[in-house]
């Protein structure tokens, strides 16, 4: 008798009607006087392993009666039958009953909603589409890590409380140890903030960006990959408050490295998917996106397309759409252009370059036209906008009137400017959000149905 | 000539007077009349790059005055020197200046406090000691993933924002979007939470372990790696605001299966950052710890010794080491104990099992003796505990009453006990201080020192 699980099972091509024990959970039961039908899943792969249990098993009764999510240890003899669904099962000579499952467990066999499943998160990666879901994301973020550390980049943990907002926009979350029944007040009235935490106001992260600029102008090629938060009141399918970002960062690099690392390491990643899940991406392929795997494969060995803002411009106003938001030079593109333009046009990922810099942030390098910046937007058939990156401005002086042209408080970014004050380097990053990505990669169409707690307007449960 | 890198320079044994360009950053500068020598380092690896410039290139007189971190552009003959203290030089037939940095750069030749270091932690990077430390924190992590997702974990983000306290302790950050200087109250006067972002109070999580068994529990091996948070006025050298935690999880695992997964865990890590920062380990090693390769050599190639809580008061009580804080079965350790027992007893790993259940969570299993649980610390020479784990609570029955001893709220436990009531499985995990293990494997002394930016009381800068 060896303990076994039911991958080491699956990848050996042919059995010998060894004698194993498995643990694991009851999946679904069909029972008759005669014998039973259980497939149980171990965790350890995808895949369920067919158990066969004979009316002479001394605890039969007990046995034909399970319920579904039960925990049993099952001990009997593998048998091949290459004739059947599934290429083995085990007859059981035994089969002891570990932990009982409350009849009202809420994953029956039948068919549930993804919003009903959301309600029910730390019970829904017992699901095989969420088992699948979320071990491919665990994929790729190794591959990610894997890719990155292979080619030099030092990863960076920038931090998540910060007292500075990473981009002049965007709507944050205040973290305080203040007590808000009876928040202190100074003379004016207003908040005492010496009295907070960290003696003064802050917030979570949107980015960890212009900290990983300070790494980078160290270490040269540096990437954070942790927790951003944006306290926006969206109620899309794209939108969560708390999402994970990969931010690489690189000193003595311009917009066309930027562009060559995200096409490797996006390739790099959709290859290691492809190997190390083939399951998991078959189930989706089969249950969720029909396209999934010729979109991965496609993406995978084709050169991506490059078109300048410019071009795509003169695309857009070429075409016979009919664009609900209406297209000129200076807009910022919506989704429908973006996928007019990936899917129609090219077929194919689509880095478009150099936006008009009143649409973009203000760290984005200046060209000398004076319009645009060396800015880049990867655009992706099925999503539209899938990541984006720029050069960062590293000149002093540029640099400070962008911070008054945007209305940024220059005494906040003075550190910042300070990376460049102490020697000026050329370098560039850009932003992939994760959930992003592994919408792409599962072709799950909901953020909430890629991230394991997720946290929306109102919504924090567990 | 070609763009290179000093770390490609430097792997390559032999050179044979090419002609290469390199870009970086000015290290120190020497200059005569006649010559100039210039550091360089290019952010590609520790070392620098000698550089002589002599006095025919044309813009001599700039060179001979430049300032350090200035960005410059190197063209030269990579010439061997087999009898200096550098392995090569290069002879400079071209310096281009990149970008000046301006001539009040802290970081000059002297030596700098990590106090001082600390109050500029966007440059520190820059300096010898950050680099390898950084560096060395990014390989650890990479060697975390990869051990574990070799041994079939899978990775997963457990939620950062949080609507409960995952060990019924620890102070916590509350995270809103209520406007602090007039929050809205309800009939009662008490804050009036339907008004904030998720329409209840939530906090920054301290632990990921309680929804980390969730997905165990569907998964079979999990892990997260993550940020968490404790609001404790702690000053001392340990203690961090934000530090990340590593947290596996395993299901059909008991208290032995931890142990194995730690040794093999910590003793793969060591091994991967003494074979991949090999420059970085030697530095730390000659400036900062001259313990660091003895302790990292002995850790990685010795097992680890194992007793039980009992065994180990019977140690402290026959010593004749006179202990700050007395002795008896039912104590907490503190790291005097925990320094005694590993450093002096077995000059080793110990691993500590069997703890009174008082002194332990609420989730821990409780041992048939009535008196104990089934967890685990890790005492390390130098350190004293490094991490802990436990087989958690499965039986439903007994872990509604820890909950009730615990003066827990049983509803928040709800959706946590229904993860054994559907079906009960023994499982196991334990929790590594990302930070406390850097400063094993840095010999670093304050956690301020391992972490890019820290937070404590009273500060979040940048």
């Amino acid at each position: 008798m060896e303990q076994v699980v039911i991958k080491d099972l699956y990848e050996k091509k042919e059995h010998g009607e060894e004698t194993v024990t498995v643990t694991g959970w009851l999946k679904t039961i069909r029972s008759t006087k005669r014998l039973s039908f259980i497939e149980m899943n171990d965790g350890s792969c995808l895949q369920n392993v067919q158990v066969i249990a004979e009316a002479d098993l001394e605890n039969y009764e007990e046995i034909s009666k399970l319920t579904i999510s039960t925990t049993i240890q099952v001990t009997g003899t593998v048998v091949d039958t290459p004739k059947a669904q599934q290429p083995f099962e085990i007859h059981a000579s035994a089969v002891k009953v570990v932990g009982q499952s409350d009849e009202d467990y809420p994953l029956q066999k039948k068919q549930h909603s993804y919003e009903y499943l959301r309600t029910i998160a730390h019970l829904r990666p017992r699901t095989k589409t969420f088992y699948a879901v979320f071990k491919i994301r665990s994929l790729v973020a190794f591959a990610v890590h894997q890719y990155l550390q292979e080619h030099g980049f030092v990863y960076v943990n920038t931090p998540i409380i910060t007292s500075s907002d990473a981009e002049g926009a965007g709507e944050m979350f205040q973290v305080t140890t203040l007590d808000l029944d009876n928040v202190p007040k100074d003379d004016q009235g207003k908040v005492d903030e010496s009295k907070d935490f960290f003696k003064k106001e802050t917030n979570l992260t949107v980015s960890g960006q212009l900290t990983g600029e300070a790494f980078a102008l160290a270490l040269r090629n540096i990437y954070t990959f942790g927790p951003t938060f944006r306290a926006e009141d969206s109620h899309t399918t794209r939108h969560a408050a708390e999402f994970w970002m990969i931010e690489p960062e690189m000193a003595f690099a311009d917009l066309h490295d930027v562009i060559e690392v995200i096409e490797g390491l996006l390739q790099s990643v959709i290859k290691y998917v492809l190997k190390n899940a083939p399951d998991e991406i078959q189930f989706l392929n089969d249950h969720v996106d029909s396209e999934l795997i010729n979109r991965l494969e496609a993406t995978a060995n084709n050169k991506f397309e490059k078109i300048t803002y410019t071009q795509a411009v003169d695309y857009l106003l070429e075409s016979k759409e009919s664009f609900k938001y209406p297209v000129k030079w200076g807009i910022d593109f919506q989704t429908e252009h973006e996928r007019y333009l990936c899917e129609k046009v090219f077929q194919k990922p689509v880095f478009v370059t150099d936006y008009p810099k009143e649409i973009k942030a203000f760290y984005m390098r200046n060209n000398d036209d004076g319009k645009t910046v060396a800015a880049v937007d990867l655009l992706v058939p099925g999503i539209g906008e899938l990541l984006g990156g720029s050069q960062r401005e590293e000149r002093v002086a540029q640099l400070e009137q962008k911070i008054a042209d945007f209305n940024l408080d220059p005494e906040s970014y003075k550190w910042y400017l300070e990376l460049r004050k102490y020697g000026e380097t050329e370098h560039s990053g850009f932003g992939i959000g994760f959930e992003r990505l592994l919408m792409f990669v599962t072709g799950m169409e909901n953020i909430r149905d890629v991230i394991p707690f997720p946290r929306t307007p109102g919504n924090a449960e567990f």
